[in-house]
């Protein structure tokens, strides 16, 4: 029973559809009609005209968003455990040839218009010190706590005042919408965001993710950072087909809904063990090494996550069963 | 009736079912048994040991293979028409942080020992000069000419000789291996080649592409920089399964044998009219833009290589009744 | 009355002469007789065979000798106050192709074994995590501390034991031996330290830094990067001359200890208001802004180094009475 | 008697003089006196303002302007015998993060519209292939030639129409002036050059070069990349004193027009022998091993550039007596 990580979950019914379908010669690269028809589906999601690019994982959209958001010489403030400084291998350095990641702190892996002051206002401006050119915050987070519009706008406004760059890494974007019942747009470019790595590996893709420019101006050079990075693949259209089948009939959704709803069922059966508020689809609780082996002997995998605290995390193919088993094996530790 | 590039042709049936069957749970990333079984299948192949990454494209697995190669303030040999070079947007010189492509001569995009020496022996051993680290080679070539066990020994040999790592595009080495009818180990590790790109998208697979590294040490780094380049699936087993259906009951070899009849079947058209020799999959000849236009009116697709000089390209998928259609048309010129 | 840096003092008169003494023509870059003297008169300073480089800055020769210890995908511990996280402009990021700076704690940005196991220990060796493959620490400190050879010894255990290359930003190495009392070799390769930036411009040179080598097989490369980096000077016997000039009758430790005498004497007078230990040629002191301006008004100039606290530097050239009258002015206060 | 290079001259008493003036305390990097002089005194010379930045070397100058130029994905065209391809040890792919150098031909090392031409169509506009940025040509050129202020203008007209950065390696800067007769200028910014490495190493100085920004906006970036680069010395006004002691007074042009001399008396001398015709301070002749053997017997130190043709390159410092003696050896050849 599986409860290690969402990057290994199964392919959603209908994306493989999808994929079969587009199993038919058309131009190579994203000059196909499934490529092709990315920018519209996204806009009408989005609600605003919005440049997007497939790309194979959620590193290479968050780098290739940097990237354009950032010069070489430049800083990226991010939380000190997000994603792209403690997961991707020193891949935001790589595609920005050498960008500061600016490390600022926050409750639940959450920046704050004040914890990015913090960071950015010791930064003298002169030649000696990188400066700070981009934010970058995760929603939901690697704790699985969400940003609401409000707070990813007072984080928008403060990127404005300054000239900064704005990317929302949303490889849990879906857990975060859907748990905040508000529209894509609200949480996006109505509050500032210019960049947005839209994650849907985690949550019934095979390999396919969206780094939508709400930004004009973006896309274009992208394309060519893209190329570059030897990501544009041959064939396309199996990436876009993914893409279109998991926004058409809000699939991403309802995915993620289906996730956040294993994960609520966990955390109510943590109780005092929860170390973070459960709003999305990943469980931190505190454990004993006996109490994680008891579980795991109960055949139950997860991650240990730091001493004393393990992470449980629930995809959109999560076996309700095993929810509710799990759940009660908490309670009874 | 399409004869642009093989880039775009369709999955084989024999892949997608891998694809499909490969959608179950398991480890994410290259710990799942799919990817597991690599090196094991491509040992088996090849003969010897070898250490086996799938990656997403063909540019990847060039541009990984050559950084494992090459350091930043080296450089690499090539043919002036090569892959590499031309076509895949500087990718070469981000994955190596700014190594210097070093373009060599030679028929029908082939290098020789003696092209190569014209570049190298030119160059000072001094600081001012970029010195050569690498040679890299690719079989089938871009002009469709294939390098003999004996062709690619020569170059090996001077590889060693003057402590150059040697590399293999093999985006089309299955029509280069089923053309000489060879075994891959005669083409590649007993010839002194160190890193093949074992290209199989070109051939019936939809996204994988396998970097192979016959000189042992040269994995183990590539992995990080897999990672940092963005290029770590999270769902690496439909990579892996791909490759394990092409490799299985030699897919690879039957499609590239495909491929290329047709190619012959052209060629027996095209007489005086063609440019290279065809040993592959890929026809060069010579056409004036009204016969080009009369051929594009019948309804066949390809692509404008040169002036007077237009590209025939033929897949596993290529229709027979398409190639007589063209073989024909070609006659009637 | 300048407090304020040491990087704008004079150049020594035994250093004008040299470079005065070296204008004649000779070999360019570093072929010359001054170049080619320094390995013999680095070597024999700190009694073991020595590869040396000189440089134009201190940046420059940190930078050269981070990358030569840590690859592009890889890390360097450093103290979160060290001179290369922040006033380097991003150049070790550069020189590196990316490399993370990973940032320990420590008192008087001084590292610990303890502090920089805080930080490697927490890292996973998985590729998700940049891993950490070189130390580097700075002697006398940014605080103008000293670590002790046995302070040395134990981290350059730990960097043995861990395969983590050991380097010292030594822009202050003068004002630590001279401190210290003991030789060059026992504050660096008898502990460990594998390659030294040994700083003359803060100490009486106009333009020159060595990069000291006690690790053989790095020299050779780093020759290359530093061309590549348009470092190498056509007329490198101006600088070689500098430093063979400070080298010669021990004139960079005589500096060092005038500048540490000058800045002893405001410690005393500064007592309670130290903000750490005066062991170099830097003092903090706690003052409140209407201090510093009190200071000023009476023709000092120093650095703001934070809130309620002011920084003044010392060098070879500082003027002894206006030693004498700052010392006043702070017993004033 | 040296005709080697001119990279290996003697300072220029009246350079000699500066530097020693410079050595006052004032503020570091470039904030001082001399440094905040740059700009008017090269505003002045150009007749338009410039901004103005010195650096340590001319390869450093070089490839600063070519990263303010072109991006990391981009392209700079240049002569396939050009000193930023061939001489500077990959330092153009170091700044640039990877650029492509584009290699054009043309007589002498210089290009012209029609040679830039045939590389720049012939690169389909597509992401596969690198996209063109900027051109960069060397006046005078690497075989001693110059361009006439007509033949820039007819370069900068291309550049311009194509939306390219134009660039000028002005390392010999002074000896093509010097033989125009032109303003600068009529040979830089009126012809349409953005960024002149105004060489002064070669021709008098020690250590600076300045790098001349005719278009607004580049400088304050390349000020972060300069720091970024490890270039910003800590004493700059040493190097910016250099700058002002060669402009004042017209001595770069004086000096440029004395190395231009020498080498028109050897022009003179060698007759036929002569590869190219001899516009600057270097003299390309014919000229067999065994005369070459039999200059140096007679004590002639040159560079031997290819096969059966040696270099002779003269300098503002040399003396006309070895300038005399040379030509007669030549004739007596």
């Amino acid at each position: 029973m599986r409860f290690f990580s969402d990057n290994a979950a199964r392919i959603h019914p209908k994306v493989m559809e999808a994929i079969v379908a587009a199993d038919q010669m058309d131009t190579a690269y994203d000059g196909d009609r499934w490529s092709k028809a990315l920018d519209a589906c996204l806009s009408e999601l989005f609600g605003t005209q919005v440049e997007v690019l497939w790309v194979p994982t959620g590193t290479a959209a968050n780098c290739l968003a940097l990237a354009a958001l950032c010069p070489p010489y430049g800083g990226v403030v991010c939380h000190r455990d997000s994603h792209i400084q403690n997961d991707e291998g020193g891949a935001p350095e790589f595609y920005t040839h050498g960008a500061k990641l600016m490390l600022a702190d926050g409750e639940g892996a959450k920046l704050t218009p004040d914890t990015i002051r913090a960071v950015i206002d010791a930064i003298a401006n002169d030649v000696h010190r990188v400066q700070p050119h981009a934010i970058s915050i995760t929603n939901a987070t690697e704790y699985g706590r969400v940003y609401n519009p409000e707070e990813v706008a007072a984080i928008g406004a403060l990127a404005k005042e300054r000239g900064l760059g704005f990317h929302m890494d949303g490889a849990r974007f879906a857990n975060a919408v859907a748990r905040l019942g508000c529209t894509p747009a609200a949480l996006t470019w109505q509050s500032g965001v210019e960049a947005l790595s839209f994650g849907f590996v985690k949550n019934g893709a095979m390999s396919a993710e969206a780094l939508v420019f709400f930004k004009p101006g973006l896309a274009d050079v992208t394309r060519r950072r893209r190329k570059r990075a030897g990501l544009l693949m041959s064939k396309g259209r199996y990436l876009a087909a993914q893409v279109l089948a998991m926004v058409e009939n809000d699939l991403w959704i309802a995915n993620g809904a289906l996730a956040n709803a294993c994960a609520e069922r966990l955390a109510g059966a943590a109780g005092d063990r929860l170390v973070y508020p459960v709003e999305a689809n990943e469980v931190f609780l505190r454990a004993t090494p006996e109490e994680a082996a008891k579980l795991r002997s109960q055949g139950f995998d997860f991650y240990d996550w730091a001493e004393g605290e393990i992470r449980l995390v629930t995809a959109w193919d999560t076996d309700a069963h095993h929810v509710a088993a799990l759940a009660d094996a908490i309670v009874a530790l």
